[in-house]
């Protein structure tokens, strides 16, 4: 891995403090800098080894040959807003948000040609939580999407940032910004788009602590991401809604079918319809990986 | 507790084996004896401690003071004709099915007036798995639903199970088999087809090893129960229609709400749904019990 000079890391939660940390650990960089909204977040950042200095001033991003939006999903567009006039030539630009088509849109709109930006979506953690919770080992073993800006010719950025992800300890993943937001439709917002609706319907028509006796294993894993944070859920679903209207019409066919076995007490259909839920999870659940990770 | 006689088992699988163990570890009747279809099973519950006894035919249970049926919910109807004609006079009758009202319909239906009949659901393992994975322990802790037959009057037999249920460790929960269908299908049934229809809408039209690579905690949790045996599930649904129709409707009129929102990019309406959802489940499930049973 080529070390690189300065990274600038704009959104000090546990993402943007674990990348701060891990990358001054690993000596990745010759410097890490910090832009948060607040003097406090910085400070413990800098205790907490995430950054070298940091600033509240977007123009601590300017001498930065790498910079890395770690705020929130719809934050990342104002930070491009007040970051892009300070960006220097040749710099890289990056993020980490969990969807990636309308991000990279908004990145294009909002920083000077000159600028290399990549898409970047790393499966660990969550945007939300505080610094407090980082800690440098984070991305280890997790998967790393970069997807280049279709609207911007790729220089030596992607080589760049794939070397950063894998010196991480991440697998890094290189595929076009649509494919990721319709995949991560499915696998992951479509499951908790369901879990919520889930919880609110299995919640209703009985008195709340009849149903918290009888619920069993199967009611706390299947709604477990419901407890998710509502903001973060709320811009996933502002920032890939075709995707995640697609995988709900797609979910609502496959119930509908359910539903028609049940209602027409036909054992086979239902048969087949468990046993293709079965076959599916097996598929994209290795067993090893369930055993490894323990039944979460 | 008052020391039964003889308790007869019907189906010696994960349920029947530690029933068994757990009378007879406890001292809780004189003698137990069991009913399996093969004779290898009968051996092997005597040399695991589930049973004292059994047989492949159904007058084993002739002197019963309480038989339990404790085979899949789909054949406990062929149990009840089986072993109906062999039951004593007073003889108390219970299950352990998932479902409740239609087995009281066919248990009423299938024994001799003189049997008192009061269903039950220990919500602990499921009706599969062998008599090798029994173990005496399986009910401590956990609830044991018990519905009195409408059908019958109920004389000494309710305070007797409901005796056995407690000193088995298990929390004895009376209630009416109507509300008990009704509410496990919101809170199991639900989730079970859900899971089901996820998994298969989630693995749909992308390549298996991108969504395996994509798929995180949400995933996994979400379709955890979509590994169910499909036999089990299917006879779940067999018994219970109209309740897992109702509560399908109400989760489909649920997800539509969450599908508008989506679709008409309204943020507060997503909020709204999202935290709706985290409240509903925080109330079904108390944070200590989460943490004591681990993440799944």
């Amino acid at each position: 891995v080529t070390m690189l000079g300065t990274v600038a890391i704009a959104g000090i939660g546990l993402i943007g403090g674990s990348l701060g940390m891990a990358i001054r650990q690993r000596d990745l960089a010759r410097r890490v800098v910090g832009l948060a909204r607040r003097q406090a977040t910085i400070e413990e950042a800098i205790s907490l080894g995430a950054l070298d200095e940091g600033s509240t001033s977007p123009e601590v991003v300017a001498g930065a040959d790498l910079v890395i939006l770690a705020a929130p999903v719809l934050a990342i567009q104002e930070q491009a807003e007040a970051i892009g006039p300070c960006l220097k030539p040749g710099a890289i630009l990056t993020d980490v948000g969990s969807t990636k088509a309308r991000i990279l849109e908004s990145l294009h709109r909002l920083t000077p040609p000159h600028v290399e930006l990549i898409g970047g979506h790393p499966m660990a953690g969550s945007e939300q939580g505080g610094v407090g919770a980082a800690r440098p080992d984070l991305f280890e073993g997790c998967i790393y999407v970069l997807t280049p800006s279709p609207h911007r010719p790729v220089g030596r950025a992607l080589e760049t940032l794939r070397g950063l992800v894998e010196a991480l300890g991440a697998h890094a993943v290189i595929m076009d910004e649509q494919t990721h937001d319709e995949a991560v439709a499915r696998i992951s917002h479509l499951p908790h788009v369901v879990a919520a609706a889930l919880a609110q319907s299995a919640a209703r028509g009985f008195p709340a602590d009849l149903l918290a006796m009888l619920a069993a294993g199967g009611f706390r894993s299947t709604t477990r991401i419901a407890a998710s944070p509502p903001e973060l859920w709320r811009d996933i679903c502002l920032t890939n809604r075709e995707a995640i209207l697609d995988a709900l019409d797609d979910f609502d066919r496959t119930l509908r079918h359910f539903r028609a076995a049940v209602d027409a007490e036909d054992g086979e259909a239902l048969i087949e319809s468990f046993t293709s839920g079965r076959t599916a999870r097996d598929a994209l659940v290795p067993r090893a990986a369930e055993r490894a990770r323990g039944r979460g």
